[in-house]
C-alpha cells in the first residue's frame, strides 16, 4: 500500500531555507510569491492492506525518525 | 492564497537518502516498510486570488528553481 508522509516546520519556527528560496525567486523574476516554507515528503510503500496498521507503523516511524517533533509537524495520508 | 508544491524524484532515479531511511527504520524496529522515497514540499503563500495565475507563477518557479526537471517531477496544488 502506498502512503505519503509530509513533514513541515511548526508555525513560528524560522525557516532560513524558505527565505533563501523567496529571495532566489525574486532574483529570477518570479512575481507574486509572498512567502515560502520548505518541508519534506516521504513516499512510503507499506506491506499489507490494513490502513489502520499502516498508519500506526508510520506514526512510529515519524516519532522515531522522520520528524523532529519539537519543531516539526507530520501528516500521514494512507 | 496558499499553495503546495511537491517535488519528487522520477521513477528509476536512485534515491540513496530514501534507502538510508529504510535501513534506519529497520534498525529502529519499525516493521512493514517496504520502500521509502524522499522528496521536497514547498508551502507557498501567493499574492492575489486568481488560482490560474498562481499556478502559472508556481510552474515558472518550479521550472526555474524548485525542481530539477531532468530527474524530478513536480505537482502544484493551489
Amino acid at each position: 500500500m502506498k502512503a505519503r508522509v509530509v513533514v513541515t516546520l511548526k508555525n513560528g519556527v524560522l525557516d532560513p531555507q524558505g527565505k533563501a528560496i523567496e529571495g532566489a525567486l525574486k532574483s529570477l523574476g518570479v512575481e507574486g510569491v509572498e512567502s515560502v516554507r520548505q518541508g519534506k515528503v516521504f513516499d512510503v510503500e507499506v506491506t499489507g492492506a490494513d490502513a489502520a496498521a499502516a498508519k500506526a507503523q508510520l506514526t512510529a516511524a515519524c516519532e522515531k525518525l522522520l520528524a523532529n517533533t519539537v519543531i516539526e509537524n507530520y501528516q500521514i495520508d494512507v
